[in-house]
């Protein structure tokens, strides 16, 4: 008679079979399991007397089959660390690996590639403080499915003060929606708007590549704005869209502020059309001079949607966002995003609540500023009469101006120096009607502090 | 003049009237912004210094500004947590509040609605160790933008281990895609069988209604098979549908484990007709009795992509889930996440590898099996010789067959003694061709350690 057993407590599911003795059938499955890489090597495997409790078997029974395994070299014993799988003990392979094309972005030493805060400043301590303190007073409620698209109502209310006091928005708990990031959130915006039978909207000429992709994935063709000193020519705007996108506080990524009468000029065709604005504010928490950057949203509060992310004042890796909702639009954005789209941790959510409500983000966005004011004031001294340097009231980027002609070269040559970085042209929309610019963006928030100073001499001694 | 300053290093955003003083505009600006709810009751106010600082004007200014509105009552200042936002400062609430039609799931005081684990459960203070080791330890690359679809390798080759030795799956870290929760991942892989042409699908003819509804949104149209005490009925199975979704460990609802003989029906269907199949093992990790449940992946790790979730294991509430797919499946499934289809946190996914390799996921699990098996033994014991139990091999639920024509009629009862419980018939597919049955599916996971016992007494009541 042949028996299988799977089921045993330790989790371990082996097929032991009966009929030649408990301990050799024990011992026999154990080392199958090893050998084949179902037990992995380096695993734990639980204490023989639990293992013989799970069993229904003698203890003895469990102890003399590990200690024939031990002998055999399938597993180790050691006092302190109990019983594991050899090392040697290699898995078999699954047949033909599959061969991953995702690599990282880029392999230099250095990196001046915007859109990523510096990293080193995430403030471990701190967000490890707010997580115990979120998850000794969480109810037992938020450990389970959630019951409401929006996400959780403390980290909604602690977000609504925040951006009230910091951005100017006009925000209220029940219109902010939660989201695993600004793309995730702009996804669901396309949903809406495609539904809506909006065929076309408007993006700005310069602008980031994976948010006109994900656009044209959503069916939606994407209309180029003018930009330039001033921001998006939003006077360019027509009934023919029926949306824009825009980076009002800190275009990106050529930096310039949309000056007050180009907001006017969009909160007008919004009203004039019925067509909505979605704002990212990516980088709002980080400004350096004194100048007035409120959100766009303050000033049509219905028609314009806020777009939040704390990918850059904390960490794009907690994959976190916010949106206020126009109250008009709730209903559709809660329907698109649906019932079963939970996507970011309930534990994460009471976090950044705890985080921003004690005053911790505050204190974090602070010291990150002066961090990056430093590096944007050495970045301006160093290239001093070398190149114009722009968009650096702001953000954690800037846009360094070359002679026509050369960006291509200076990419390049930076390689040389081991150093990543990007030009102008690969933000430009391909239907964009601007005029020529050679220039690079550089993302001075993106190095850590230790790599700050090697990265700008590199810089330096890539330029022209 | 008027001008406008707005980037106070405090985070406040504030209108200043100029031209009257620097005291008195500064004071009006706060005054409005308290008034208008921009800085909400209760919010704390940068101090003195740090705003005089940040704004260039002298401390004195700013204080005396601070005393002012302290006197009108806008703020209140107590020694040792600074100055805030008066509490009767309500902010104003904006135009037309939208209705939300998000409500809880059910409103009685008892639940043995099926789906969720005791979230009394939770490993709190573990997970916090886990989460502190992890955040310790992580790379700052950790904490950005990830370069791959798949998720952080340190969770990867966590589950490799732990799902050969739990569950005896063939995995690889190459081949795990983390995904935010099951639904998550069935909604991918429903987008890859539209790429692939795919137009039907098999499902079980007892299933759950969120993962068929996912499936038609996303195109695809549901053929139910046949269940009875032997799981699916894979018999049933054709080239007419290019992908069946099955639960084999325990088939959600009805608890029964798919046969050896239907196991390779499937397994041959797929050989046969190129059909993919989706294991979705929900709960495979509780188990109470002796018997084989290893994943079916395990016969064919190139036609069965595994989903496994931790939301029975540990908490829905973390959105974490993992497919372990087949090597040919592979550049499809990270084609359609795509590179900004980041969705859950890494610092999550670290903690979750942590408390795997730690042993403390183990421990978890066999200390919530030894509860659930008592709540299951009670359940037998409390109900023996009324109403016949089934699907109790496994799991977090179980099946109460109930005389005929009485489903409806229980369920009310139940309502009455405050007691949410779903019938059988709110998991049968509308299509599919099963005998009549009348039963509760009972959820006993669901209430909290001490909530068990009243709840069971209000099962007892309501039935007949």
């Amino acid at each position: 008679m042949t028996e299988s057993w799977a089921t045993f407590g330790a989790d371990l599911h082996l097929d032991l079979s009966a009929g030649r003795g408990l301990r050799a059938g024990l011992t026999e499955a154990l080392r199958e399991a090893a050998r084949s890489g179902r037990l992995a090597a380096g695993t734990r495997l639980p204490s023989s007397r639990s293992l013989a409790a799970d069993l229904g078997i003698a203890r003895n029974t469990v102890a003399e089959a590990y200690a024939e395994l031990v002998a055999e070299g399938w597993l180790t014993a050691r006092q302190g660390s109990g019983t594991r799988v050899a090392e040697r003990a290699r898995p078999r392979k699954p047949a033909a690996a599959a061969r991953v094309r995702h690599p990282a972005r880029r392999g230099a030493s250095y990196s001046l590639v915007p859109g990523s805060p510096d990293l080193g400043g995430f403030p471990r301590a701190a967000w490890l403080s707010a997580a115990r303190r979120a998850l000794t007073d969480a109810p037992n409620e938020a450990f389970g499915y959630s019951a409401d698209g929006r996400g959780r109502p403390e980290l909604r209310e602690a977000l609504t003060g925040y951006l009230a006091r910091a951005r100017g928005v006009y925000a209220d708990p029940d219109r902010i929606v939660l989201c695993s990031g600004f793309v995730h959130a702009l996804g669901l915006l396309a949903r809406v708007l495609r539904a809506r039978r909006v065929r076309e909207m408007a993006v700005e000429g310069y602008c980031l590549d994976i948010h006109r992709n994900l656009l044209a994935r959503a069916g939606l063709r994407t209309r180029p704005l003018g930009v330039d000193a001033e921001g998006a020519r939003t006077g360019e705007l027509t009934g023919a869209v029926g949306a824009v996108l825009l980076t009002p506080a800190h275009q990106f990524p050529t930096g310039a502020a949309l000056t007050p009468a180009r907001r006017a000029a969009v909160v007008d065709w919004a009203r004039t059309t019925g067509g909505l604005v979605l704002e990212d504010d990516y980088d709002g928490e980080f400004r350096y001079d004194r100048q007035p950057v409120g959100a766009l949203q303050g000033l049509d509060p219905d028609r314009v949607v806020y777009l939040g992310t704390a990918s850059k004042s904390l960490a794009p890796g907690l994959r976190m966002g916010w949106m206020v909702v126009p109250p008009g639009l709730l209903d559709e954005v809660l329907a698109v995003k649906g019932m079963s789209d939970w996507t970011s941790s309930a534990l994460d959510q009471l976090t950044l609540a705890e985080f921003i409500t004690s005053g911790a983000y505050d204190r974090h966005v602070r010291g990150m500023r002066l961090r990056y004011r430093r590096r944007r004031d050495e970045l301006v001294a160093a290239l001093a009469g070398r190149v114009a340097v722009s968009g650096i009231a702001a953000g954690l980027h800037a846009v360094l101006d070359l002679p026509a002609g050369t960006e291509r070269s200076v990419v390049q040559s930076a390689a040389w120096q081991d150093l990543a970085v990007e030009g102008l042209s690969a933000f430009r929309h391909p239907g964009a009607d601007l005029p020529p610019r050679d220039a690079l963006v550089v993302g001075y928030g993106t190095p850590s502090d230790s790599a700050w100073t090697p990265t700008l001499g590199a810089l330096s001694a890539a330029l022209p």
